[in-house]
């Protein structure tokens, strides 16, 4: 059994063939995004270096930048204590991970007196990511 | 509606009322741990400012820390676009997340000559965090 194959062996994915995983900035430590991962788009991501996750709402393997060329490439890649989540450290190409066009999906905060702020700007319109213009 | 209840309002709870939190050291950057928080445990989580979560295995709520005294005390916490997911920017009193002692639960990582090493040491026995001796 190769490297890759061991690691995703000890991997605990739940009762869907899937477990959390979370892209971390590796230069920031920012929090970028959690998204889905089967067996197979992590043996991908593995091969790759760059993160592919599972999209649950296409039931389909999901190459993180296919469409809009914000690759993730993988520096490294952690399992926790049980086995059932995942953080990989990344170099996020384009400094934008969400596809609203802020680099974290993570903008939408808890404010006590607003109840939630936002507290990242849109860096770049997803008009102008995805060509839908 | 007060603005817990706005926040917690905008967040979708998957099938079994939970969605995925990930805390995160608000020094280091480091991720520390991904648990579950239902409603309420979120809701508890911004009354006390300490997070809590919902134990899948116990099937109750958990407030981080109740037996090993690591509580983590959040500086902040937000929701990503699609409000499945949360980060929470803890202090993680202690300095150790994990129950087998280590600050982080993401120690497990993938090796492409070993399959999978150990990148963090254990701080403190478990068995002297829970006073099971």
């Amino acid at each position: 059994m190769d490297t890759i194959e061991q690691f995703i062996a000890e991997v605990k994915f739940n009762a869907d063939g899937l477990v959390s995983t979370v892209a971390q900035d590796v230069e920031s430590g920012e929090v970028l995004m959690l998204a889905w991962q089967n067996a197979d788009s992590l043996r991908q991501s593995l091969t790759r270096m760059e993160m592919v996750y599972f999209s649950r709402s296409r039931q389909c393997l999901w190459h993180k930048g296919e469409s809009s060329g914000h690759i993730q490439k993988i520096h490294s890649i952690a399992m926790d204590c049980d086995g059932d989540a995942i953080v990989a450290k990344v170099t996020q190409i384009g400094g934008i991970a969400c596809h609203t066009g802020r680099k974290s999906c993570f903008y939408r905060q808890y404010s006590d007196t607003d109840g939630i702020i936002n507290n990242a700007d849109i860096i770049k319109d997803p008009k102008h990511i995805y060509n839908t213009e």
